[in-house]
């Protein structure tokens, strides 16, 4: 079953046009991770902080994910990555508009 | 500026398709609140937890649902609710396929 995967961390920028500039070849290395799906990237300049939703295949490669990328932002100078991996409730999501495999 | 809004609470079930029974009228009303664009049911039977993951319009509708929902969650007996609001990086997010507005 898809499993979602939930990060935020503290996170001091760049953000926006300029995060988008300096991530996009991470981006594109995301899209080929084991059972990834999508993700939303989310940033908050004022509060400072980022992270993201995705979809993983399974909650092993979700996991995986959540290992490497930890690792990754702790090189970056993140030591406190908050994580949680959830089901999607498809149906009630289908009414409110968001199939988690729609796109 | 399309706002995320990602909620999470500790959460008792119940889960899956009786979730989605119980709660597909709370669904449906979910979908007349202002500025909703759409969302995601999370939900962790093992970690007892559940949430979501909303598109709103703007930060004030998102700040507005986000006030009603932890009321109507209090009643319920969810005392402590994890929330946060973020921007989405639409440019990241396009080549992560998942675009915010794609659905």
């Amino acid at each position: 079953m898809a499993k979602l995967l939930q990060i935020d961390f503290p996170f001091t920028g760049p953000f926006g046009s300029e995060m988008a500039e300096a991530l996009k070849g991470l981006a594109v290395s995301i899209t080929e991770e084991p059972g990834f799906i999508w993700k939303i990237w989310t940033e908050n300049a004022a509060e400072k902080e980022a992270g993201g939703i995705y979809l993983f295949e399974t909650e092993e490669t979700a996991q995986a994910y959540l290992e490497k990328h930890t690792a990754r932002l702790k090189e970056l100078g993140v030591e406190k990555v908050n994580a949680k991996i959830f089901d999607v409730n498809e149906d009630l999501s289908r009414i409110t508009k968001q199939q988690s495999r729609n796109t």
